[in-house]
């Protein structure tokens, strides 16, 4: 964790001036009719799970750009996610990809995380790659594999995967599949989807109380002609074949191009099935960027689905919230600060909209005004109301920056010893 | 219609080449076990309806360019439909679009078709332009406006179309919606959904016995921000609320780009919600462009699936095949015929798949050579199969040709009079 | 025009506010080293030219809706032009399409303009309609054409056009055409760009004195298979074929989906051939929405590649500014007074980029932070920036609102007839 | 190398079914006016160069499922790729890639490529990975890096390929690049444009007599935002920048979606510039699947203007013809065989194509006629034709079966060890 001296300079020396932002943001929003206090309040109460998948410096088909200090197991992923909280106050709980953090000792491990005022969010299982000494190989499918023997084995990792999360306090499991075919006729389009339906309902029959499956659709990657949920029309299919516990998960970089994805989540809002988020950005495919890096306007107008929704009250409306990005070029921990403030900023300007002035001029055809109520929001520069937030909650006013003052990454670069060069992935 | 000793001529220049092409054909195809004649009978039950709408240029926001001859009135388009009909035989019905095919004489009109020999396929609404005298736009939206009484106003009119369907022994009611929004914040998006499902179900109600609804989604145009049926799973949801005879419409050209549709064509007959086709094909948006012309490939790829789902007896599969496509630089009825041939390739193509074959490469994982299952059907060329359909039945081996050597058209130039030039529809 | 006392009572009534919010951006800036009299200055020099297209509401194949008070003639869409730029006071020019824009008298026109402030922009000439008593058809192109006779029209047809934009005082002749192919082999897609090149020749060879030439690019619509002018790699090489006064015009509409549109602009900035832009936004197609409404920070990423070359000083960098939209749903004045507000936006965040800063993180490889210096600009409230341009030129302080307290549109209703309702413009 | 024996025996089989295929193809052909040897002349000159690096099984960031029997080695893709010659006869050389494919004797190599009746074509660079004990990385940047010396080390790289290449006896030198950015900012557009030119000059400049430069263009991946060279402008302008031996070469999945490719090879050949192919598929990004897989029909007009510009005589127009494919789900060397196939039906369909009708349908504007002719040409089953020239040259009737028949994979399984499980590559 940072030395909370390093961080009460850094914040002193930005008090003055963001008191004065702050200032004004009050008397401005006031002439609107909007209690800045309350705002503050709604916005404390926005949370993100850290993946630990990203802790580490990601890559792409074509190689890898590791860098020192890097963490290399789950114990030093958690030590990261506690100073990005301690950073940010929003991420309180981090969500575990197995096998890859799988370890011996569960108690040691909920301790650790414990003791770093960490919690455990949605466990992920992982039936797109091969472990060493795996029976069968997923290279042709998982739970729509066409031998049954390949489906009982993914269908087996996931249970145990749900154990392993139970041990840990999670509450729900991810399932995002690979599973699809890269050339026309190579996988019965229709069977396929059976399958992977029955062993979901499998996994499904055997979730603990308490427990939601989040049901994720990718339209292509690492399948490229067809995949077996490639849309949220097939998440919802299977969601709603499963039962109320199952629910879609909509990863911001699992679209077509063009898609409307505010449209999405509003459709998913409206019969009970959005379960949650995997929050990214992506100019062209799943490009796992920073949330908001691209295409900002477009976060905010799925916060604005959200914040209707909340407002509303729509029964059962209770989304997880979770980041899934790759971090190529930027310091992971650097650019998860980034994101978490990304998100925070698109929260707050959803929480400004005039709700009940759109609805008015929704209901009387005023498309201009409409949408200058949006706008209204989007361009309110609501830095000043985030970083009030992190600093009533004991975080930094400028996360990114105070973790650079701190020297972390330095230190860890010394204890932790630096990956040898990533080598081609994509190729033999 | 075409004089029969025209016709006849045609088919007798080209008998002797196209009986050899046959032979050899079928002495190919018993080299693989598959009988011509069982194909043959197959392909002969192939049917696909005919859009008034498409009979005569069309054209784009920019411009149309009329041809001499065009048709101007239902009953001069069910005059070409014939000819089309007459040199296919695989066009006996004609889908209407109202109010642009309203006339006074119910009766006279159904004579008119039946003296033909033709019928009349699903009924199409229209709520995306205002009619003179109408007392609400539809500018802002029909069956999910935010003001009841436009909502009244397009239900009364679906309604109304589909009487004049029963009077003209149609048996399904085709609804698309270009309702929607151009920008962020005009339209609610979750209240505009269940206000049009809230519309549909009354007239959904009213359906006279027998009847289908079939839905049609859009991602875009002519709303350019969002849709309120936007994709698949969209309609499906609607489907769904209002039951059994409500199923989805699939316009080949209404997807986002590289949207997989042969995959949403599988999904939609996996739950009984394939309600029907508008063929057409594009490269860029909803182009309707003659269908198979650009992405052949993905045309038999679709028929696969149909053909496929045919075969298992899938309870309830009974998809209706519609054209749907806009006639910009083309003789409308050339391309009708041209495309009628392109369906038929396509389907053709489909009955010669070894689904044997092709299921024991997909269990046994043998990707290239299930790839190769469909793709020796595909290059198989299967036109004198078509034209040996065409020809038992009494049309022409080549159907543009035999129109051409018909000289109709020249000969409607002259009954019918000349449009005038069609000046800038996109603009005032 | 509007009523002075009516725009002063405007002013006044929001002047407390705005100063109170210029005032916290002074001090905001001033922080960062930035004074605000200088970035007003630069922000003072916007201009952007008024089409005459776009002042009537526009329309989709699908149909149009006309509103009450459209101007129908070119005099009566420079009085609209001359409101937004008395509210705007960043207008001053009106870019006009021939043959629609035609009129007997062009001295009364050009003295009409003036009296109204007005001057005359770009001039665009129109082969992509037929025009009545035109010998020649442009459906299957113009430029291109395979006939010599269709493009020596077209070639008269773009000199005549420069003949009446001398008579206005207009220095540059912008070119888009509609000129391609709906299916494979209709064009030969070399020669059809060689007849373009030698059509273009013609015209560039008469262009008179100090008058520039702007080609415009566009992958599809009206054409749907190809077009002759697909992209800027194209329209580079005609503008390299033709000379110096020959540049490429950018469409922002005009691109395939997932377009890195500021890196063309970058491209054609570093080879001198950026001639200009049409300002639009799209989620789709070529959906001439408005400017900004969609992607903001794309619109403002642009205008970052555009004063980042003006500031180097890159030889011969002199684009012309054009918006070009169709209001389908939105009121056409208050459309372009609400879009020249995004571009003033977008232009005044950009003059706000720490160039230095950014240039140092660039060249250290600090990408985080780069990013960063971009976004602080971009999460910048600009509003009070653009509004004080507004104000100390004579213009309103919120253009939009002046405009609907002015009761314009609705005087207008009463003077101009209503149009009658517009039928299906991409149907027979 | 494949047992004659086998080889023969696999022959003999299919030639009574093949000479009856060829013979009705001949009398089919003959009736249009083609001369079936004529046509085979001119198909056995098609040869296309095999890519040492998809000789093994290729993966994605998710992962990489090894085979059995893989190449390790140079030397071992080599006898991989010599089986292919063998049985196809049209993939006389192989592309090689370095540092991948560097070794210590280059005589050595070279004498084992000409013992297998094998030659070199074009060599790939390589500075999108980082090279153990390599000075300097890329991970920012190579030939556009911000640093000199990052830009010196890439520089001296290239030209130590072409020195390899030396050895080899190529004769020309890819450049593919992965310079780029993720994020808006990171990255000056204009400046890093500006030092690739000045890198690419450097290496041009010393390129050897009777050496090529191909430069490749691509919008995305591994950089995800933005490209120095993203499409064939860009690479255009380079190759323009250097001289006459620099080209573009187009990757057929290097494009956005959408992209109409065979119109910018019309482009290309315009110019003069079009250097070459890197033959493969794509539905969504650049999915490197079997080149024709996907899209056919686009395979087929990318090879009709080749054909067209080869018949016309374009100057200098000599594309080298290179496959570049990611193997997932298939077995390499059966993908490849697969793929020689694919290129040759697509090729050999191009040189059916009446180039006489279609120019005259295009001169005279008939474009159903003109559609028709390329349509009557794709739906030829040129199978017979493809296999008549293997089977002359003395290869395989039917490649992939011949290769199964052999064993070849199966005793390579034994003679190779099998490689480690591939973890995941994206990951840390």
């Amino acid at each position: 964790m940072i030395d909370a001296e390093i961080l009460e300079r850094h914040n002193r020396q930005r008090e003055a001036a963001h008191r004065r932002d702050l200032e004004y943001l009050a008397e401005r929003l006031a002439r609107s009719g909007i209690a800045l206090e309350v705002v503050l309040d709604e916005l404390a109460t926005f949370e993100v799970a850290l993946p630990t998948w990203a802790m580490a410096a990601g890559g792409t088909r074509f190689g890898r750009f590791p860098i020192p200090g890097e963490p290399r197991t789950i114990f030093e992923k958690l030590e990261d996610a506690a100073v990005i909280h301690q950073l940010t106050r929003a991420t309180p709980r981090v969500s575990p990809h197995f096998p890859w953090d799988v370890v011996d000792d569960w108690a040691a491990l909920r301790a650790h995380a414990e003791a770093l005022g960490l919690g455990f969010d949605a466990v992920n299982s992982n039936t797109f790659q091969d472990q060493p000494g795996q029976p069968h190989s997923y290279k042709l499918g998982s739970l729509s594999h066409a031998d049954p023997a390949v489906r009982r084995q993914a269908i087996a990792h996931n249970l145990q995967v749900v154990a392993w999360g139970q041990e840990l306090g999670s509450t729900a499991l991810t399932v995002w599949l690979a599973d699809g075919s890269n050339y026309p006729g190579q996988m019965h389009l229709r069977r396929s989807f059976e399958r992977v339906q029955e062993s979901l309902a499998e996994i499904y029959a055997a979730l603990p109380e308490g427990w939601r499956m989040l049901i994720e659709y990718k339209p292509y990657e690492p399948a490229f002609y067809a995949t077996v949920i490639q849309d949220w029309g097939s998440a919802l299919l299977l969601a709603q074949a499963l039962g109320e516990r199952a629910q879609c998960l909509v990863d911001l970089g699992h679209h077509l191009p063009n898609t409307n994805i505010e449209l999405i989540v509003a459709r998913l809002i409206g019969v009970g099935k959005l379960g949650g988020f995997h929050f990214n950005d992506a100019k062209y495919g799943d490009d796992d960027l920073t949330a908001g890096s691209i295409k900002p306007y477009q976060l905010f107008l799925v916060f604005n689905e959200l914040v209707d929704a909340a407002r509303e009250g729509v029964p059962g409306f209770r989304p997880a919230y979770m980041i899934d990005q790759s971090h190529n070029v930027k310091d992971p921990i650097e650019a998860l600060l980034q994101t978490v403030d990304h998100l925070q900023r698109a929260y707050a300007r959803a929480l400004l909209v005039d709700r009940e002035a759109l609805s008015h001029y929704q209901e009387t055809g005023d498309v201009l005004m409409a949408e200058r109520t949006l706008r209204a929001a989007f361009e309110t520069d609501v830095g000043p109301l985030v970083a009030e937030v992190r600093r009533r909650r004991g975080g930094a006013l400028d996360p990114v920056l105070a973790f650079r003052e701190s020297g972390y990454r330095q230190q860890k670069a010394r204890e932790r010893s630096t990956p040898a060069t990533a080598q081609a992935p994509g190729y033999a």
